[in-house]
């Protein structure tokens, strides 16, 4: 539908889908940086899903059983804004939207979650929101299930553009949900033709439609400027027993007399002049920033539809018994049980008590074996390697379309898909998600993790096979340079543990973590246990300890995590044989141990005494401990991986490449 | 088919078929580690493969016209190494497969490119290989379109499985394949429907075929045991004029009584009694690591097929004129034209004495200009970010099914599919590719980034955006972490130049190299000139270098590199006006200037003055730099990034993190 049509059929729509377009127009071109186009093109669709179908009260943005909407597409923020802005979200100014790409602004040149209300995740690296919204989809039913239709009953919608499924991780997300069938799960595909570059056709030929419905999604298609044919696939949609791809024919820069249906429209404000002509063609003569007052008051209306909804939502809720109301506002809330930290010292005691020798990924599924039982809301799952990732604990079922209590997630070969699902059911709330890959092919994962940090949500990634101890799939497979790029990242903490007691400690510092996801780097091969002696503190929240002292005088601090802590703990064994007085100190966990007070890290680390640290990867980060924190190069030595790994059994990998006790201990001498 | 119907209608066929299956099996019993199923599985198509389709000849592995082999599901390695050492591949002996998965041989765990000659590219990592294959046949259709068909003409044979097609970087190939009609691309898919963590439907229900079908691709099935029918769906899919997908079903380890058609059959040794069993059904009496004479020659033969066809080659390529001979042995070594050097040498005194202010990137598309037309051999492309990336020079047409002596791929928004065909134009020769992304996007090409290194193929990733400095897109597009986490990867090259001197002092050095990937991590902003005289000598390949000296007495050294020199310099003038002596050090690469002698090091970075470095980045990984290499905690500091960036102008970014001048100075002066 052209513009004119547009305008003289539906003229009340065309004035609130205006409201957004130059809203979107004027402050990109205020900030003189942003993404116009994507905003104009899909106005109309975005004016009926809230019009007629997205279930919200915009007063609200928290009511847990909202419908969750995803802008995928994260360029167009301002569409988002400009939503938010009409339809009464708590802080969303107009002046913020003037300030829009400024420093402090709710605005962000794209939507990050927890800067304003009503922005459900963060996205702007594309293809993530999309993936994102499949994981929240997934808590959705998952929360039914455990509390019934009458407390979680709400659509995931997302807009996604020509970028979100050209990204690889967009098939994950397809196939994940299809397999899933995620019926609640709506796309609206901004299908305009135009990519940065210019046309899609240049770099793509697929059809997008023959490419879902092959992962068993329902297709429609709508013109995306007519507002009857939208609301009629949006009715079709809701009414779908598998997710759903809208495709919304839609003209980029819509109306733009030079920039529509061009890249030009993408990425640049359209100048002034450009502006002035749209105004016209528009039949918007208000000045940037100004909403005449009925179409103010339409879409503030629109924000106030679901208050009945909402209102309703809450009287039941409140008919359910006081500990199920507790235990929702708990889960919501994202508060590990009461329960959850006795049932690690337990854990923890009967370990230094038995001393087993296993591998950490099995010490991991021990501590499960204790977690799962008393939190309902962890929601586990493995790309494909379950039996390896030691992810899966008896009582979990699998989770799907048959099972929806199930609580255990094959996520396939997806290590991104799984990544960014895990964001999405942290992220909806209710949910405690954690997913098993090795570590190297956190690699493959980087993207959705990195938005973890980003956003402070709780996602616990358990990464096994963390070195060339996993021995013979080779260097491939053995992650050297992934603690340095992980622990490189801002607000991700990273554990690796030495034995089965700083692991279940592990685990419940990551569940217990409010806004930090974790890492737990665990190895494949068998491990003695380190911690012989229980104590209830949780000695790996301090992130280094002493974990042996030195018998003779102190003349050396040897630093080593997780399977490595065996070898520093055999290399002063040799050194006091020697009469040479070493400490060995487990670091689990780095990034909490610089967040100690500087009287604790001097008490672990003092000044003086010779250091070698050991960890079979990459030294990159080490100088920090070794060099700085008041060491000295002279007197520090690194025993770890200079290079790439190889292939062969993991005993001779560890003599091949120089990690042993005997290398540390040289390492020692030669510094004395 | 069955073992009985296939064992009594193609004897001859099935003993080739055992051999290759019995080596499997035998092999990963010894090593008792590995991935049997697969090449029992696919045993069959590959003998069809081999003796009827493939062109080339085993002795010869670097014949620079043979057919790719690419074994995507790279656990299956023995596969590929029996058919190695069946077909006379030099070195891959009979003991090479007794060692497999031990240290040193030939037969990785998984098949490693350089380690044995017939690998064409590492895989292990799902995905990967159909990917990189992608980039094989692009340079293969490139190199055609360069020497004529006399000297290019063949195909690029891909055998992938489930989890191949299950990674997102397979949905970016297949659409990069379908666009570009790369139809002597054939991928060889073992539909045998498990995966595992058990049935590949527990994850996934996508038709593969309609998938394939949706991105333009021909799509033939076969029954994967059936001689007959799998050489009349090659036959067929020789004759394609799209990629073809090849649907094989099979059974994963095919007539194994317990783990046939089953997740036990993927990745471990079936064990002494199954085998036992295997060999009777197999009607296999000879003992490990024994191939009956009348097979062997039988395979030899195999081998030699093509030895006449090579033999034609040569004379053909003898034809050619010396000059055009010369070329090609040129581009195939990989080695730069002699007028490179010369073509930097003049744009950098073109550049020292004009003084430009651009964005490295800009610089970057500027010595670009200088390079393209003197290396045919470049093929440049981004992930939909051209103009932004700077990629594309005036005399690149886009490399298209119509022109395929275009030089400019557009990629699409694939970042890790680029990367991976990047790795395959490198791995097949006669290119030397270039694509161009954003740097925090080298999170979503890590994987493919990742083997570039591991395998030590001249791949140049053009980074631009490449911190803070990029302004109002916000964190999700603000590399912080970046920087340490591709530093921290073995064999890269990191450069993150200054100016345009050290832009194009970068660029010839990366594609000098011979085995190091590099990458340019480039500005958005503009940058001031700050190699204002002109040097013949490259000193950006030194690593690191005086930039500036003290005027004053040598208090104080500042490091930076790329956009932050400009702020070392300014906060040496700010310190010099104080009468503090400081020396400006430019580190636009730590991995070329820790590999200089230590005397060199010790010159750029005495140990005595305080040090302070500027990098609008984590600071991990500098304290290498801070105390190490002669420096010293009490009298080092950084100015940079401690998290995650925010959405403004750029100039109000670099004021909010306190990445200016006025900071460093003042560190400098709190340290003296």
């Amino acid at each position: 539908m052209d513009i004119s049509e547009l305008r003289a059929k539906h003229p009340d729509h065309w004035m609130k889908a205006a409201a957004l377009r130059m809203l979107a127009v004027d402050a990109v071109q205020a900030a003189n940086s942003g993404h116009p186009g994507m905003p104009m093109g899909m106005a109309d669709v975005a004016t009926v899903l809230f019009e007629r179908h997205l279930k919200f009260h915009g007063p609200s943005p928290d009511w847990p059983d909202r419908d969750r909407f995803v802008l995928s597409a994260g360029h167009g923020s301002m569409l988002l804004y400009a939503l938010l802005h009409l339809t009464g979200a708590p802080g969303m100014t107009m002046d913020e939207l003037r300030r829009f790409r400024q420093l402090g602004a709710k605005t962000a040149g794209h939507p990050e979650y927890g800067h304003a209300p009503g922005v459900e995740t963060t996205t702007g690296p594309l293809g993530q929101g999309l993936a994102t919204a499949v994981g929240m989809a997934m808590a959705e039913q998952s929360m039914q299930a455990r509390f019934g239709k009458k407390a979680v009953d709400h659509r995931t919608w997302v807009i996604a553009g020509d970028g979100c499924l050209m990204e690889g991780i967009s098939q994950e997300a397809i196939g994940l949900a299809g397999r899933q069938r995620l019926n609640k799960l709506i796309v609206l595909w901004d299908d305009n033709g135009i990519s940065i570059d210019g046309a899609v056709s240049l770099a793509d030929v697929t059809d997008q439609k023959a490419r879902f419905a092959a992962s068993g999604w329902t297709v429609l298609e709508c013109d995306g400027h007519d507002p009857d044919d939208i609301d009629r696939a949006l009715t079709a949609a809701r009414g779908a027993d598998a997710p759903v791809l809208v495709a919304c024919r839609t003209h980029i820069g819509f109306g733009s007399p030079a920039k529509q249906d061009s890249a030009a429209a993408h990425g640049a404000p359209l100048g002034a002049d450009e502006i002035a002509r749209l105004r016209e063609i528009y039949g918007w003569p208000y000045p940037p920033f100004e909403i005449p007052a009925e179409v103010a008051a339409a879409w503030k209306a629109i924000g106030e539809r679901g208050a009945a909804e909402k209102a309703a939502w809450e009287e039941r809720m409140a008919r359910l018994s006081p500990a199920r109301q507790a235990e929702f506002a708990r889960v919501i809330a994202g508060e590990p049980p009461k329960k959850l930290s006795a049932a690690i010292r337990r854990l923890k005691k009967q370990i230094s008590e038995t001393r087993p020798k296993v591998a950490t990924r099995k010490a991991s599924e021990n501590a499960l074996a204790v977690i799962n039982p008393v939190m309902p809301e962890t929601i586990g799952g493995s790309a494909d390697l379950t039996g390896s990732n030691n992810t899966r604990t008896p009582d979990l079922e699998p989770f799907t379309p048959e099972n929806r209590k199930g609580r255990y997630v094959f996520y396939g070969i997806r290590e991104h898909g799984m990544a960014a699902a895990m964001n999405g059911l942290a992220l909806h709330g209710g949910c405690a998600p954690y997913g098993g890959t090795f570590l190297v092919f956190s690699d493959y994962a980087r993207g959705a993790m990195r938005l973890s940090a980003l956003m402070g949500v709780r996602t616990v990634y358990v990464m096994t096979h963390d070195s060339i101890g996993l021995g013979e799939d080779g260097p491939t497979h053995q992650p050297v340079e992934h603690l340095a790029m992980l622990r490189a990242t801002p607000n991700m903490n990273v554990f690796r543990p030495a034995d089965g007691v700083e692991t279940a400690e592990a685990w419940e510092l990551a569940l217990m973590a409010r806004s930090t996801p974790s890492v737990l780097a665990l190895s494949r091969q068998n491990l003695p246990t380190v911690r012989t002696r229980h104590t209830n503190r949780n000695l790996t929240a301090q992130g280094a300890y002493v974990l042996a002292e030195a018998d003779h005088k102190r003349r050396a601090i040897i630093l080593a995590t997780g399977s490595e802590v065996e070898i520093a703990l055999a290399a002063r064994e040799l050194l006091e044989a020697d009469g040479i007085g070493a400490r060995v100190v487990s670091m689990p966990c780095w990034e909490l141990f610089s967040a100690q007070d500087e009287a604790y890290r001097r008490k672990v680390l003092p000044a003086g005494p010779v250091r070698v640290a050991v960890e079979a990867a990459s030294p990159f980060g080490w100088d920090r401990w070794l060099c700085g924190e008041r060491g000295s190069e002279k007197k520090a030595a690194f025993v770890g991986m200079e290079g790439f790994g190889a292939s062969a059994p993991a005993p001779d990998l560890y003599r091949h490449f120089g990690i042993t006790a005997e290398a540390v201990a040289q390492k020692v001498r030669d510094l004395l």
